[in-house]
């Protein structure tokens, strides 16, 4: 892990940009930081770091008013990541699909989604190896956001990850729906429950899916990029109570 | 509208029980208003008022701790309000179908709840004519709780109640969904997603059907009984933001 920038924010948020090998990312840390902070990864639905720097940096200010770092990185084949032919081979197939205004088969979802998390999954936890060794990061750690997916393989698989918070907003296959099964750490999940790109249906079985004791689901209005400023306050709230 | 019990609870919390006419109810106002309070209506499961108290109580409490006022009517039939013979009928309908193992009928649902919610509804109303007509209460008026069929009804035709947390633990008249859809207040919907006495997929639909721009559900396991403390807390804070 190689830090290439670094700038403080306003608020005296600490913003550095890294690599982990070829994988670009960023870690925000809190400006008074005691003892090492609990940290929050921060997923996003891959249209590119840059793409997603303001909405990103604002969750991350969030988190570091809690007391928390975040930390971010490229999924694979986005951003200045080299692209990857499979992907957009299945990108190409889903807009067909939606084109054509018919259902989207479990086999696009399939190859749009799984080689992406089995690719990215191991890229967060090696990334997590990397931050916990930092001194300023201590734990516990938290998913939050989407790709959903890559919150479910995450949570199932990944036993330093205690709590997420996933925004049900993609495509979900099968298997993947099976692995939620395997998943316990309290979760909460967000649902815009008229967002028009996703399949509201499909995120209900996910979310009876996950074997977890504590899950929330919280549905709202105002469609995908819509969600309500009281709902990022609630997903605050769910990882302050399981991080601090 | 009557008083006929005073007391101050350990927080300052004026507890006061009153009949409106022949229909029991009971008052809580916070102990420091310096402003007429809103007006948070208690509603609950017709399981009768004294069974209830205990929880009634703690959530009065937990509204005047916001500043707000506190109110809750005995339903038609419940309590020490004369038995109902059509009602007792329908729940034994009801506790026969269940016992049978079938699904409840439409008929069953029609004949349990479309009375009680014809009975109530006016009855909340007169009991909102008597609150606002004291000194001490102003509005803005929510409405908490279950029946939820009574909540919906109550929100649709009555303009003076701006907010409402709704109890998804109930059956619902399909009369009641098509009700939703006239409803434009902003909405907190509670639902415990394992409730065994409750049709998840019923409540989904109901949620669906409400016009309510801003419409929020939270659902969480427990069963019906068990709501989390943190489910509460954010039913508080929904009306915190509406009511203040």
């Amino acid at each position: 892990m190689r830090f290439t920038t670094e700038q403080r924010l306003d608020d005296g948020v600490l913003e550095r940009e890294f690599t982990l090998g070829e994988i670009p990312g960023i870690l925000w840390t809190p400006g008074s930081a005691s003892a090492p902070a609990p940290l929050v990864l921060l997923g996003h639905p891959g249209l590119g770091l840059r793409r997603m720097y303001p909405r990103l940096a604002a969750r991350a200010r969030r988190c570091a008013a809690d007391g928390f770092a975040a930390a971010t990185i490229e999924l694979p084949g986005s951003g200045d990541r080299p692209r990857w032919a499979a992907a957009e081979r299945a990108r190409a197939d889903l807009r067909r699909a939606l084109e054509a205004g018919g259902p989207v088969s479990d086999e696009i979802i399939d190859e749009l989604v799984l080689p992406l998390v089995d690719h990215a999954v191991p890229e967060w936890q090696a990334a997590l190896d990397a931050l916990l060794a930092l001194p300023e990061i201590g734990g516990p750690v938290g998913y939050s956001g989407g790709v959903i997916s890559i919150g479910v393989r995450l949570a199932a698989v990944e036993p330093r990850i205690v709590a997420a918070g996933l925004f049900a907003g993609s495509f979900v296959p099968r298997a993947i729906v099976e692995e939620a099964r395997q998943v316990t750490i309290p979760l909460h999940v967000l649902l815009q429950w008229d967002d028009e790109g996703n399949d509201r249906q499909a995120a209900l079985v996910l979310f009876d899916a996950f074997g977890s004791p504590e899950k929330t689901l919280h549905a709202n209005m105002g469609g995908h990029t819509g969600v309500p400023p009281f709902a990022g306050e609630d997903a605050a709230r769910f990882f302050a109570r399981h991080l601090r």
